[in-house]
């Protein structure tokens, strides 16, 4: 991974609304993006949108997903859920030896509001990892609102980003990663594991959302106010 | 539930530190407090401590459990997971009709630290609800670290109780207890049964909490400072 710092970090799913926030935030931190989709045409159609937006420095291009992942030796997977395994599947040898950042939240909805959905690996970072095992994956971004992402006045910078992984190094980047995307505070949550913990306490987020009419986030107590990260 | 304001709250599993904690911050917002154990005189004696905690104003008594429950409109369950249902299940009978107010947290830990354990109800809250079909069961209080709440000098007013349940009343009564708890800010979380996720991110807290040498807590950004509850 010695392009790390030049090559560009792939999003993939860079066309949802989470995809293009952090993609946002990434590339006015000055990190090249480039954004994946199934559609090499609605990525750049999105990509030329977030080049308009203020602050961006970076470069910021669109391109197929199998694209995206080639040229990135950092994966952001933004997708939903729902058709994670096939599309984390059919990338599994493009995405092999790269560090997966998952940022998938399994989450059903119904009558009753938004609920958690059970997941046979235990949570979207892990069944990342079953399908692609040469992959270092580390779990992050669950619970930053997509709006306030994509709003350029928006200021995140009392926003946690819980980051999970088990691999240190990996870890650590991710974490450094994190507090460029909210100028903020990124926490080291533990153990990938614990991704069955983060990503569905997005319901919960989005329960408090419609109950209170806002945008909700998380932030942990008893921590020092900035638990600042370089980049090794 | 008429006696809601005068009789005592009940907690059983009163001895231990979550339960400890939780009913000398409700002795000292002026409820009676009644400590449910196995072993009454341990429930005496526990009481007896609390009694001389700073600012314990409201009663404080212990007796077993069966006999807590019994003198108290709401119940709250402060005990571990690892016999849950059998304790629930032998004071069904008396916990028939009541507001079961269930903080409990069902992880495991191996070497890998705190984990979520399965819990084929969804949450230990819901099988609560499903072991006393006629009780009413909210959840609330899984993140307040018990040596914070039996710390009189520790200041709880930054931390958000999360409360989730299905009955607006039973909620809206926890909510306000909740935030004579903290002195601060109870959020409604929504339905029960993201129970499923409020109890096991306690995990997550227990491993930034070894990471970080603290006692973390959580607090959701988005929503106005104080969200006071008043009881109905």
């Amino acid at each position: 991974m010695s392009d790390l710092h030049t090559a560009p970090i792939a999003v993939v799913g860079g066309t949802g609304p989470q995809g293009r926030g952090l993609a946002y935030r990434l590339a006015r931190a000055g990190h090249p993006v480039v954004l994946g989709s199934r559609d090499a045409d609605r990525a750049a159609g999105a990509a030329a949108a977030l080049r308009a937006l203020p602050g961006v420095t970076a470069p910021v291009d669109g391109a197929a997903n199998r694209d995206a992942v080639l040229r990135a030796a950092v994966v952001l997977l933004a997708v939903p859920y729902q058709g994670h395994a096939e599309l984390v599947g059919s990338l599994a040898d493009v995405l092999a030896g790269r560090l997966i950042v998952s940022c998938v939240n399994p989450l059903g909805f119904d009558k009753g509001g938004p609920y958690g959905l059970p997941v046979v690996a235990g949570s979207a970072a892990e069944e990342a990892a079953h399908l692609v095992p040469t992959a270092t994956v580390v779990g992050a971004f669950h619970h930053l609102a997509a709006p306030l992402l994509l709003d350029p006045e928006a200021d995140l910078s009392h926003e946690d980003v819980l980051v999970c992984g088990d691999d240190a190094q990996a870890k650590a980047r991710v974490l450094a990663l994190a507090a460029q995307v909210t100028e903020g505070r990124a926490v080291d949550a533990g153990r990938l594991r614990l991704a069955a913990q983060l990503e569905p306490l997005t319901a919960v987020l989005i329960s408090v959302n419609k109950r209170y009419r806002t945008r909700s986030g998380v932030a942990l107590t008893g921590l020092a106010p900035a638990v600042k990260e370089e980049v090794a």
